[in-house]
């Protein structure tokens, strides 16, 4: 691509849907976003959609288009079924998009694999060439860039970390399975730990906050989190070989809180391999899906 | 390429070393092996690979070299330094076999990985988009194939999904770390749990026929063993989106044995994505990591 060529980015999620013209290297110069409407009927919420992505594309007709979207999605045919957006079940986003503001056929990536890609583009994921990015908010996402491609699997849903298990005798999880990372490492997972554990706060910012003044609570709940999170960047180290994991979403904001014990527990398993991988933090914030949905966009 | 275009392909293992001329349709039109001898010095064992190689490449000069080789791996430095040849570390193979037989510079992949493209391209994974393949022997090796490209990870080692953790309180494993999938679904894994719980016989071919044939305590050593594997294909299955497992090596000779109660535990798992994943056997035998090892020498 040339980097002054235009290409509109997509970002859906549950709370809000994005869209972006970004340029060929990586400039977001143009950006809209409105509260998702989850809880309407399926034509208001493709409304949305679609109004919003004509908006953004009106001035300048896209040499690419790369949608992210919130999972599961079905690359091969182009579908999303949001978790946290129920009209939508199987819904031709990729037809919808195309319609809406023709050019170039959509093309359909999950939203934590487009935010890896974007890290990996032009953020903290730069130069890696195995890399895994998690997504630490209310849930746990992840994404994959191995040999600089992102890693989509059979349907397009790989990256999953927050659902393979962390403790097999742990709590159960809503996807039906029991221990699984997010049962311990999501935002409202720390906090619930903190609150059943005397902590008399109420949100993750103010749990990071008293972690970093040295309340024992606090930085226990996120000990015990980055032991969650560290599991799951074990296997998944020992699994791709992996040289890199960058780490987003708001309960990052917490930085060393949390990075500093996640460094440790994975240091402390025995194995010279993964000693040499690197943690560090997202750097894009929230444009990293958009980001990776434009770079998506512009890879064959 | 042109399928009537030769490819030099080299398995390296710490049993034997191999070498083959595979056509570009995948046909093994000329293959010699010999004992690795493990035991000698390096000088010695360099020499029994180069006379290999030149013997096989004499009357065809190659269009392309693939080396297979068991691990550790480095593709970047293309040295290998495999467990089980102790006198080769950071061998530089990649020099020593384009010194051997000139021709187009030699590409190097791992050994587990090889077989599993080999089994994409030719044998019981055709067609996948997101394939495991798994080697079940006297250790627990995996390459993976996604999106029809071999995943190689930073160094060339992905795939160790033998040395995943199944049992976090589970026996010392020889890597170092505690409860890897290889203590208990290995070959001499599983002959030790039957044989501490009351079987006499004396090996894994012995102990296949003996739970074909209903014997109870042979049986459950499958089970076990089978539990062990499934927790590392769950856990890989939603890290990558997987549609296949193909499962290769000696043990897999015990076929629905193992296969039966594999496929019952991963299917009893919470997670609909997961069912529809088939797992099978391997198709091309000893042959694998050769075809893999050609594949990827005619792969840009």
């Amino acid at each position: 691509m040339a980097s002054d060529d235009h290409y509109l980015a997509v970002d859906i999620g549950g709370t809000k849907l994005a869209a972006a013209i970004v340029t060929g290297s990586g400039q977001v110069v143009r950006q809209r976003e409105v509260p998702t409407p989850s809880s309407e009927p399926e034509h208001l919420v493709t409304r949305a959609l679609t109004e919003l992505v004509a908006d953004v594309c009106a001035t300048t007709p896209p040499a690419g288009i790369g949608v992210a979207s919130a999972g599961p999605i079905d690359t091969a045919r182009g579908t999303i079924s949001p978790v946290n957006i129920p009209a939508w079940r199987e819904f031709p986003v990729v037809d919808a998009i195309a319609e809406a503001v023709g050019g170039p056929p959509p093309r359909l990536i999950h939203d934590s694999t487009a935010a890896a890609l974007g890290e990996h583009w032009r953020g903290a994921g730069a130069g890696s060439s195995a890399l895994l990015g998690i997504v630490v908010s209310t849930g746990i996402g992840g994404g994959l860039v191995l040999d600089g491609r992102p890693v989509s699997g059979a349907a397009g849903n790989a990256g999953f970390i927050g659902h393979i298990t962390a403790d097999p005798v742990g709590e159960h999880c809503a996807c039906g399975r029991t221990g699984c990372i997010e049962t311990g490492a999501s935002g409202p997972a720390m906090l619930r730990w903190a609150r059943a554990n005397g902590w008399t706060g109420h949100s993750t910012p103010e749990l990071a906050a008293a972690a970093a003044t040295g309340d024992a609570t606090a930085v226990a709940a996120f000990r015990r989190g980055a032991e969650f999170l560290a599991g799951g960047i074990i296997t998944s180290a020992i699994l791709l070989d992996l040289d890199r994991v960058v780490i987003a979403g708001g309960v990052s904001a917490a930085g060393e809180v949390l990075l500093g014990p996640l460094r440790a527990a994975v240091i402390r398993d025995d194995s010279a391999d993964i000693r040499e991988l690197r943690i560090v933090r997202a750097e894009l914030g929230r444009h990293s899906g958009l980001i990776g949905a434009a770079r998506h966009a512009m890879t064959p």
